[in-house]
């Protein structure tokens, strides 16, 4: 096939396979780039998921999609010029379904029977790539960080994917997940360019639910970066296809407690915790392994970074939910973030990546 | 407004305003009816909510619409001729929200700020109306029955509603709803008949995403009836508007446990157990106000009903997890009854009504 190439951002070689996550020949970070130009007549306009973009990826085969309708997820006026993007409304109930069904579609016919898929998660990408291989027919592990909410974990298990629970972090569940074993191949998403390039198709999503027009900003909450960066380049995409005049301030929004993007975008030092304890418990990245990339490409943009504080987030957490949008405190993040741009003029997007269901859920009074 | 009323089924009379839940005149059931055809070029294309029908809720006035973007969930192709609509995929996390929207819009303008609105449910349906009357600014309580799943009740309060927790089970909670009381308007699900209506939405979906096909046969979990009611009314709607040249075998699906339809549609003696005891948490109506019409209207399009096992819901709900779909067990009972009809030629619809997150999760060797 052709019109995509996927090679590593720091020397530039291509990389193996669709299978490969990270650069074989300087360990850099692999990045797909397509030259399809976005052109709204290869729109295939009643699908209403995410391949309905299915022209701008042209690395899968159309045989091979495996989908469960994610993406085309509602987008609701909140306040004056202010829209909510409720992608907690994707099949697993978080916006890492887009993902997920870009990644396995990719990769299934590489996977034989004897294989089986390594994920490493906070929770929401692991029951995303849990559902995604279930329905293809992949044998799948998902290492997790000790930490993670029992709810998660039992939507990982229920879609009958094993958990491996990893003691000491984020990073440590990576590690476990990236380790070289029988059988094994690591597609873990933090990594995997093929996962993050599912993410473009939220910036397609926002340009066409819009009427064409560019949002003047757009929130984002940050972890691994994989929305980021997807949102970024599909953002670029329709640029550079003469759709729209400018790309959107894109706000990257943190919590105070993991927030290593932001102090690397503002050139601040940061020390993560020792021990991450936040409402937020899908932004637990303290040290991404594509942050050099999020820092660069957000300067590229003209965009911004913030962070927010607890009682911020539970705030935002409940001011969404008594008017009816039930999101998980990670969600939260980017809302309570949007207040900080008030003077900012719409229409202003925030993302809401995590149903209310998906955690512990914090009542008003409880706290 | 014109092109529809509202009247009783029973004597005929017209009800008294748009919060009427029964015919003050008889007690009958009150339903609506419109006489707008349905033609496709009503349809407002760009939107993708339920809202994209309002040509066909002449009864909304366009700036009292309160929507989360409920509605146009996917459909995935499961199985040989099997497709699944994941309604689950709504705002709430079930197929409520359609009734929640139009039936929030309709009275908003008659409830005031003193005013509560009362509404009993087994979970589902009270966490949708808290969300949708949380949005319009109206003050909800809801009436639950004591044996309601945590989450469900969480759910609930999240959006700001007060529970009110009635021993007894799904009747009792009913009438402890209905009783008058000051500055109480009751809207309850289960009667009134512009929720009811929200559903016919659910058939418009389906003809438009078989692409003007009808399918073979509907499968749909049946408690109250509202979405069997108001699906049987949608196609009755685009039959009646010359758009489709039957209506296809709509299957109502119970539990062994909760049939009251079932027996009564087969002619046969209904003995609710004493104490109901069901992993179908959300299909508890041993005794549904709307039973007479579901049986009348079922036979009248020649539908069928059908009964399963707890056993049999269980593996249906594994099954679904195993390839990526996860719902609650009551909508299981829908896909574990279509494999009751596998002679049928498709497509054949399964409606899948309720997130699995939404109840306690079943693991398979846990049980």
């Amino acid at each position: 096939m052709q019109g995509y190439k996927v090679s590593c951002i720091r020397c530039g070689a291509a990389a193996q396979s669709v299978l490969s996550y990270s650069c074989v020949y300087c360990g850099g970070i692999l990045d797909v780039s397509i030259d399809v130009e976005f052109r709204p007549e290869l729109i295939v306009g009643n699908d209403t998921s995410i391949w309905r973009y299915r022209a701008f990826y042209p690395y899968i085969r159309e045989g091979d999609i495996i989908t469960l309708g994610e993406g085309f997820t509602p987008i609701v006026r909140f306040k004056n010029g202010l829209f909510l993007k409720l992608d907690y409304l994707n099949p697993t109930g978080s916006f890492k379904d887009r993902g997920s069904s870009v990644l396995i579609s990719a990769i299934r016919r590489f996977v034989d029977s004897n294989t089986f898929i390594a994920e490493d998660s906070s929770g929401n990408a692991g029951a995303s790539i849990a559902a995604y291989a279930a329905l293809a027919g992949i044998k799948a592990k998902i290492y997790v960080p000790e930490t993670v909410s029992g709810l998660k974990l039992e939507q990982i298990r229920a879609y009958g994917a094993e958990v491996i629970k990893v003691k000491g972090g984020r990073t440590k569940a990576s590690e476990e997940a990236i380790k070289a074993e029988p059988n094994k191949v690591y597609i873990g998403h933090i990594y995997h360019p093929i996962f993050r390039d599912g993410m473009r198709t939220i910036a397609y999503e926002l340009y066409e639910q819009l009427g064409g027009k560019v949002p003047s900003a757009v929130f984002v909450p940050v972890s691994a970066g994989t929305l980021l960066l997807g949102l970024i380049k599909g953002f670029e995409h329709l640029l550079g296809s003469g759709l729209i005049d400018e790309i959107p301030l894109i706000v990257a929004c943190q919590t105070r407690i993991v927030s290593p993007l932001y102090h690397a975008f503002k050139g601040l030092k940061y020390t993560p915790p020792k021990k991450v304890k936040t409402v937020a418990d899908a932004l637990v990245s303290t040290n991404p392994p594509l942050l050099e990339l999020m820092v660069r490409k957000l300067r590229e943009i003209n965009g911004d970074a913030i962070i927010v504080d607890e009682e911020e987030i539970l705030e935002a957490y409940w001011e969404l939910a008594s008017r009816g949008i039930f999101v998980e405190p990670s969600s939260a993040v980017a809302y309570a973030a949007s207040k900080k741009y008030e003077s900012i003029q719409g229409p202003k997007i925030v993302i809401l990546t995590g149903f209310g269901l998906k955690t512990r859920i914090y009542q008003r009074s409880r706290v």
